[in-house]
């Protein structure tokens, strides 16, 4: 079917198919080396911030960084080259992740120094949401979204009655506790309050008086009962999927857009209409 | 079909439609113009609140307050004025709520350097649950409502039975622990055990000896299961409405008694028979 | 229809219905005496133990003990005058609870200065239970008990993995971490795992060695994720409740047997087959 | 029956469903008394760690281990004699389990002082699972194993999900906090978002500076609601199986390849075609 294409779209759908797919070996094969190459470029973040571990080793961890650099640097041109519309991945979210997982050396030069390159550095942990595309934790994952994503609304007023209550009660609590408990200013009041609805509970603000012990006491079992709340909304939410719901998922992405979700035995792209490799 | 009416009535009708209903673009933008106002006085509260904030800003703090509660005060000379039955509004819950929120910079002439005032200030929050008049909003928040109104006996149960709890496992652990652990009194021994079974765990007070301990472990696991009844309620109530709940919500209020939740189509108010504006 | 009774049966039956039902006026006005009478009890009991309170009142809380203890004595021998069966009634477990509320006082003398008498006092909370007979709070309680019973094997099951679980898990952390870390006998480790397995987390005993912070990590994404076991089996017991559901209660009790539960309509015991007060 | 089989078999058939079967009185009598040395070894484990117990009676502990370890060696060989395929009994999980159970004591002359002998008994517990043989617990266990695994997948996303955000948060966390909040690495930082984020929150590692509290309430209140996920999925589960779910359990296990979970009334092995010992 594709003989009459020449040699170089053939050989771009084959890198494309490779990069943005997981249906053929080479593909699956190139995602597993991604994640563990993401993996480890994490590991090498957290361990340097081990100040003994870096000590010893600083030098083996700046040649491994600059490795994974290199590679990271070669992926993203070919993840580049092997797209239609090169513009548009470049401005999409996982574009700009990639990017960002790729500049982190390269910047050190221009910023000496800098501590906010380790979080960029910490971000290439989110390719892996891209990656994993095994059928069955894509479905898993676009459920769990949709039971938020239906939910949404229902959070958003139970977040904000959270916020109005927290905030009431915090001033109340500066008012009642003072300086002496901890309570300094109203947002610490608002921080204690906090902790103490989401049943965390540190410990390193408490309430001292017998009228602040008991509003805090209050603002326990009010939280207590109000995490019924979200549990309740998503609890319903899942039944109802169970109940209704069909998926069916592959990792096809359109080589021209990279429109994804396509169903399973589609050949054109519904987003662009570009003809889409072959499951 | 409003020509006979005199122009008076239609000027009340209009600024009634502007600031109790959210149907017209005036509507809208007046309620986000007071969604600001609020936020900004809030905030103007929380950091007055942070000393140094204080020490640098008062003069502003001050002038600022001044401004939010002259136009406050316009708006409930205004919402006070565009009402048919004026003194229903004033001794409403949210008359009520609008009037403290106009009055604290007023009554600081009266008692100066009263501390409730600024109680009185946070206050102002609860008018943003009456200006979320977004419809979606009002249907989801209804449909919390309803889910806890209908729970509200088996919620009663369970408070009851976690307060009895409570009070006895309270008692027991104040006569086994006494005062060198912080359980100085019957009331220190419900506040721990209200901190502990909410899985709130402060640690400023904890049992000190073996068999302290031991009951300690049994309430924390007690608590543990006991958190699954009101979400166990919750859940199953959402399950409930997401079968047979219908909802139908406009920001329809009547001009004359300012009832709500009419009908999307209603002509007329349900409870006092009065003509509602065309939404 | 009760003409041929003698006089003293009616009487007796008169202040049966009166003490154990609450389906005439004076059924329910002893009934909120009786939670009035109680509820003060419980407060004079957690006051005594806050030491200033004490210091000052102690002349005025010990003769309102005495006149507690005096009417919960003629109430003891009214139940037990106006039942038939009356040695029943005195080895039910409301029957030994009722004697364990009159008898603190008395006991003082026999034993002077026991500190276990001041929770038998608090016992006296327990007999609300029973007097909680409003129609609608007797039904929802029934579902709470019925929904916990159902699950009773679950949960079982449930507790048991915890129990094996937090013995291994504080085993190994016993021996990782020692005694500096407050880890200093495996009940302690113990302990500390249920603390951090039910989220309540004191903080008195933390882990301080990396293996220990790892292992305790991984306990805690457990503990968080296993709360949802007992959530989900109780949340699918209320879901089944409010399917089939169908509650027919009232306070109706034997004046024989002191069964309960009768149907809406019974005329006679369905346990001794005596004749029932008419409701 | 089994008239034609010769003596030694029928031995070993009647030992084997003593020992690995509760559906004979002396089945379950084995099992009731196995179930009690077990408890008594772990106890005993457990005491030996309170300094003050093992100081005092170190001479009975040393020979009650010594009865145990003698008891549990009898107890492995009648399992491995007992069984056609003695191999397979070996090398299965309970097999390992069992042998483990035995040897610590023996392993001591070898490795003297070793620590890691504690938790091999400790592992004895983990025999407990098998022993619960009641046909309600089976079948409910069997539920409970069942709907986790189905939500294996959400499970595993939602796992995911959690460390990557541990891993991200930590590392702002460790930047904006640093080492005076004790944040002193990375790995500190995914600690304290775990414990903060599950709401357990000791408070040995808490944030300082406005931003990083700031930060925290964020992540509190995150983690309040992301419990809500796996909660809601369980629930969906169970409820599902408490619509379509049958179960039928019996005790048997094939003398032969130990399989179970036979229908109610085979007479041979499903899995290795052997006779089943009549229920």
């Amino acid at each position: 079917m594709r003989e009459n294409k020449d040699y170089f779209i053939n050989w771009k759908a084959k890198l494309h198919e490779i990069i943005y797919e997981a249906d053929t070996p080479e593909g699956k094969w190139f995602d597993i080396a991604l994640i563990g190459l993401i993996l480890i470029s994490i590991i090498l973040v957290v361990l340097e911030s081990v100040e003994s571990f870096d000590h010893q080793f600083h030098q083996i961890l700046y040649v491994a960084e600059w490795i994974i650099t290199i590679l990271f640097s070669i992926e993203y041109i070919a993840r580049f080259l092997s797209i239609n519309k090169p513009l548009k991945y470049v401005f999409s979210f996982y574009g700009i992740v990639d990017l960002l997982s790729t500049i982190p050396l390269y910047l050190s030069f221009i910023f000496p120094g800098s501590q906010v390159l380790i979080v960029i550095r910490a971000i290439r942990l989110l390719r892996l949401f891209r990656i994993l595309k095994m059928v069955k934790f894509i479905g898993e994952a676009r459920k769990l979204k949709e039971a938020l994503w239906n939910s949404r609304t229902k959070i958003t007023v139970f977040i904000f009655t959270i916020v109005v209550l927290s905030v009431i009660i915090g001033t109340v609590m500066y008012l009642i506790e003072g300086k002496e408990a901890g309570f300094i200013s109203i947002p610490k009041g608002i921080y204690w309050t906090i902790i103490t609805m989401t049943t965390v509970g540190y410990g390193d603000i408490v309430p001292l008086t017998a009228l602040g012990q008991t509003i805090a006491a209050i603002v326990m079992v009010m939280g207590y009962g109000i995490i019924a709340v979200p549990t309740g909304i998503v609890s319903a939410e899942f039944y109802k999927q169970n109940k209704f719901y069909k998926i069916h998922t592959n990792t096809q992405a359109c080589p021209n857009c990279n429109a994804q979700n396509h169903n399973d035995h589609a050949k054109f792209c519904y987003n662009c209409g570009n003809y889409l490799n072959e499951a």
